[in-house]
């Protein structure tokens, strides 16, 4: 077995961004630091990488220790980019292997460590420990850049939808509002959802059709 | 500063998959391993990453002193993905941060610790040590997938050309003829390229117009 100190490498850490849609805003978990550095600010959920764990053993062991969250619930989880500036963490030289989770309905549980997870709207994050608000705005590029060739969006929302509900979804991750006509001809062109037999009626509207994707598994389109 | 053994970390090494055009066959670089495991085997151009070096600057450096490379001479250079499992190297758990670079024209260079680089066709690959397999099929399917939404293909081509040698390269990247009429309208209204005044004449066939894309920086396209 190779000894890490043979070598002085890096430390290895993972992160994860968990988006989900919290009231039609594009939301993402954090929890509180207890340990120092940073204790008592807000960071991702993240830790440690043992040997002999890969980095999503890892990261599904801590998102469940420390904010409650069954990793493998999410719709979408895949490995983001790693994190590698050497002053990144106070304590030596350590790289960040970070995940974007996508999620709908999950509800962070408070556990005996009191991480205190919580959702946050992009719009609205506090103060962020290391350099982890850089890797929340890289998750969202990802997102933005991600829904533009798959069907990621499909794991941010219910199984059901109004087009107006998926409208909103995307309009919540490219952060601006989409001219209503061309969305829907953009998507429906995309031929990645279809129309279901049943509506939905709110309020005093006709009932608006509900639409289903295709498939609950990543694809990508637009290739050549 | 933390010590790696107190957590027993994985070890951190970086390993890059160079691509480019020989004779219009997508190639990537490999080298001969001098050391054990492995030795006399083919492998990516890689090895491990000191605590207070980027996985970047480690790249850098491994790529000139193992195949006489300069890596920041190609046009593309991204991280790809962190390959982690545990048993893949036989001397310990080691995380691989590994890189795909696109280039044009780069010749490796035979260096004192004589690792004999040379670009192989993907069609012909050799039998290559540890899972790099695994990591050049990896870069691939990305390199498939990003130049459906990105120019990323400019890296691999010279500063001017005509459709047909274009569409060649399209065709290396993507392992199949592609439909000529097809092909020009799908190019020409992504809007990535412009014709030149230039044009180039080859034999008998009348000159065939030149083009450049519009930027060599990597830009994306298809956004909602």
């Amino acid at each position: 077995m190779l000894m890490n100190t043979t070598y002085s490498s890096p430390i290895v850490t993972v992160d994860s961004v968990l988006f989900q849609l919290v009231q039609q805003k594009l939301a993402v978990l954090l929890i509180t630091r207890v340990h120092q550095p940073f204790a008592g600010m807000h960071a991702l959920p993240g830790g440690y990488v043992g040997a002999g764990e890969t980095t999503l053993t890892a990261m599904t062991r801590i998102m469940h220790a420390k904010a409650g969250v069954v990793l493998a619930q999410c719709g979408v989880v895949e490995q983001l980019y790693t994190f590698d500036t050497v002053a990144r963490d106070p304590r030596g030289h350590a790289v960040s292997v970070t995940y974007m989770a996508l999620g709908r309905d999950i509800v962070p549980q408070v556990r005996s460590d009191t991480h205190h997870p919580q959702c946050f709207a992009m719009n609205a994050l506090p103060d962020i420990a290391f350099d982890h608000a850089q890797i929340i705005q890289y998750a969202h590029e990802r997102l933005k850049s991600k829904i533009s060739y798959t069907n990621a969006i499909y794991a941010l929302l219910p199984e059901l939808f109004t087009l107006s509900q998926l409208q909103a979804a995307y309009e919540a991750v490219v952060s601006h509002p989409l001219d209503k006509r061309n969305f829907r001809k953009k998507i429906l062109g995309l031929e990645i959802i279809h129309e279901t037999d049943q509506t939905f009626r709110d309020g005093a509207h006709r009932p608006a059709r509900l639409y289903r994707f295709n498939t609950q598994a990543l694809t990508t389109f637009n290739e050549f």
